[in-house]
């Protein structure tokens, strides 16, 4: 090294010097920022089949180019204080999981299974202790992971003022959250929690659920998160031009944001079809597999900012004249809500979006050393990547799942099969399998190799100093 | 630690210091050892549903506690020399990626795809360098996942001389292997090749691939077998009374070994048996689940070596007065096959006797500190962990997969989902997610957190100064 030293110039030698200043100042804050990005569903088969189709077969995601590499057990238990374990989780009590320690039942947010507790959220310690906070979905800001960060209700679907003393869907009643209520003491519904939770930065979907009036009073939910303190913004071009500093709540559509992509002409996994004679017998007849397909980008997307362009605006809101650090948690909702549908190549353009706002975490984490990045799932999910015709078709009798198959061509040339098939519902259930979990530098020495869900809590905990 | 010294008697000192010196021996040998434990279709799911039976949803595997965990990306390839990416693997083409490094197409054995190139095994470049080696499998010692380490084939099914011209199954034509038989200048079969590979130590199942007449001889291949310096062990006992220095065939069963623990009553996965109202239509009528059971001994086990005394007895043979180290490969094969025949408590009670034969190899390694200890799968399989009951059952209607289900009442009092429904064949599919590897401290910056499963041959190799 010296040795090249000595050729250099003398503006080469000052550019240098000046560069490792900067370095070693932005070394000395004392600022310690947690950047959590949560993939949901975004269990091996999921990641598997992105890196095939976005990368190829030998390609590598950003994700597995990650220093640290670890498995977590995903905890759930039943409705009671004692609750005994549940082995499939919802994204409620693993969202709880992360954002408080605690192990609770499904459909919660940050109470707990039983006696319905508030269950102190990192966002809510992190507050307490001067740091900032943000929360980036692609899902509702209400859905349920970005919700158990920052609120605190015994069911998930409590998602506006309009949605807790009665929840039905096509006629039949799911749930309700009465005790939750204003009028009866609590806190009211996720959106309105939100709206005066104090959060820093809150970016997404779920603009209805800040339609509604908030129980008790005579203005909207929107309008009681502006006199709390934020700014809204409601197009990609809004929240581009946000001043650095603001307090920003940013509604980029009604619900959950549209995805990147979808498969060829809105097409999704589809039933096989085998021949009458085959119905009468599984050895006899035929069967016509979906035809393959490519996928392609969603025209519904177009004008939506991407998950990275909300990360960026985030960090920028976050770390600006900051002193003291901020905890930010970024979910790519839709991993799990494509694959709810049976669409898994909207599946993977969400996993694409989530390695994007990676490459801007650790962009950031360069410029920010003591930057803890963190990505994981919060549950594994239904699809699985299966051979496109059967490994057994030697056999020359119709070979199919009995459940609903995607075929879709790769960039590469080959085509690749996915399978929908935990049941025969307008949605497919989670799975429970152990999820991974990525880490950069920072990450080393606080992520054993295996841990339960709970315990990323403490590991974030500590990093903040809280 | 000095103060506790100090109270220590006479005797005791003596024994320590004997007890470091032992210690301080065994750490001077030059001898590298290499212990490859090959869980087949062990993936996440797999791991989590052992799991959760085996140890609670709250406990750890052994697995879980190594210091060292990887994710491994599966390659496979179409059968010619520029064969485009296949996204689902067999147990040929993975073990022969562990074994050679290449990446092959499904049903090979250590033969390259399209020109039939033998690829030279980890076996035989470490036999070639003057170490020991050892293959112990639950499988027919004859089936992919150990033949690919010592046998050179261009089809897995090849296993004895008398299914090399043409292997027929149902009297359907499933392939030959006519240019590898001896007539045509090739190898023969795989036992044949087994039988004079010079291994040291080869213990499983499938005595009937030795029973058949060598082609163009006139004895066994089991003869063939003890010409070549073979001693043949027929049953635990004889096993665990094996010469140390021996060298050692074990075949404890015709074909695979049976598995350790079935389902109640030898239960299977089951189809959810909707009512006739259901089956007129999907939101009518009611379905009936499979009753919850409880997983068993399986009788038929009684008797059969366990893998843990398979793998003590290897390590007892492949370390003894040897100076210069060995390569031993372990396969739990049913984790795989119980998973194919949708036997849950099957591939349970083979995923324990891995963790069983990782504690053996830990216990080794510890003795013999230069011993790297590897532990992966070949590929991903079927078997999801499903809710035990829908997720959606609040909306009353009939929820049930489409595909098989088994309810398996948990030791800790839960009840665990586990669903099949890659096809509604005799046998379920392959699945194409990375595997999980795990490795003791001696992988400790030889591992990366992600890489291709054929870079697992050149650690390996490494290891072994090959
Ligand atoms: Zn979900
Ligand atoms: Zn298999």
């Amino acid at each position: 090294m010296f040795q090249y030293l000595l050729f250099f110039t003398e503006p080469t030698m000052r550019r240098l010097a000046t560069a490792v200043t900067l370095a070693l100042a932005s070394t000395t804050t004392t600022a310690a920022n947690v950047i959590l990005i949560v993939g949901d569903g975004m269990d091996d088969q999921q990641v598997t089949i992105a890196r095939d189709y976005l990368k190829g077969a030998n390609g590598q995601l950003l994700l597995d180019q990650m220093p640290v590499r670890s498995a977590v057990q995903i905890l759930t238990v039943e409705d009671n204080t004692e609750g005994k374990p549940v082995y499939v989780a919802d994204s409620a009590n693993t969202a709880t999981s992360l954002a408080t320690g605690a192990v609770t039942s499904r459909g919660r947010i940050a109470t707990s299974a039983g006696d319905d507790r508030d269950l102190p959220t990192i966002v809510e310690l992190a507050r307490a202790a001067g740091l900032r906070t943000g929360i980036v979905s692609s899902a509702s800001v209400t859905d349920a992971t970005p919700a158990s960060f920052a609120a605190h209700i015994s069911y998930r679907m409590c998602e506006n003022p309009e949605l807790m003393a009665d929840i039905t869907y096509s006629g039949i009643h799911l749930g309700h959250c009465q005790q939750d209520m204003k009028a009866n003491g609590g806190a009211g519904s996720i959106s309105e929690q939100l709206a005066v939770s104090g959060l820093d930065v809150l970016l997404g979907g779920g603009a209805k659920h800040f339609q509604p009036t908030v129980e008790g009073g005579t203005e909207s939910v929107l309008r009681s998160a502006q006199l709390a303190g934020f700014s809204v913004v409601r197009s990609r071009d809004e929240l581009l031009a946000a001043e650095p500093g603001e307090r920003l709540l940013g509604l980029f559509a009604p619900g959950t944001l549209p995805v990147r992509m979808r498969g060829e002409d809105g097409r999704e996994a589809e039933a096989p079809r085998p021949s009458l004679l085959n119905r009468l017998h599984q050895y006899l007849g035929s069967v016509e597999l979906p035809e393959p397909m490519r996928c392609e980008p969603n025209p519904e997307a177009a004008g939506i900012p991407s998950l990275k362009e909300m990360t960026d605006t985030a960090l920028q809101q976050l770390s600006h004249n900051n002193e003291r650090g901020f905890f930010l948690m970024v979910e790519s909702a839709s991993i799990d809500k494509q694959s709810h549908e049976r669409k898994p190549c909207g599946s993977i353009g969400e996993l694409e979006q989530l390695d994007e706002v990676l490459a801007s975490a650790l962009d950031f984490a360069a410029q920010h050393p003591d930057t803890l990045v963190l990505v994981t799932a919060d549950h594994s999910q239904a699809a699985q990547l299966i051979p496109q015709r059967s490994m057994f078709e030697a056999y020359t009798v119709p070979i199919y799942t009995p459940g609903k198959m995607a075929r879709i061509i790769t960039p590469e040339g080959s085509i690749m099969g996915v399978n929908y098939a935990t049941n025969d519902f307008g949605y497919e259930e989670h799975t429970g399998a152990n999820v991974p979990l990525y880490g950069n530098a920072a990450a080393e020495g606080r992520v054993k190799t295996f841990q339960r869900q709970s315990e990323l809590f403490g590991i974030m905990r500590e990093f903040l100093g809280l």
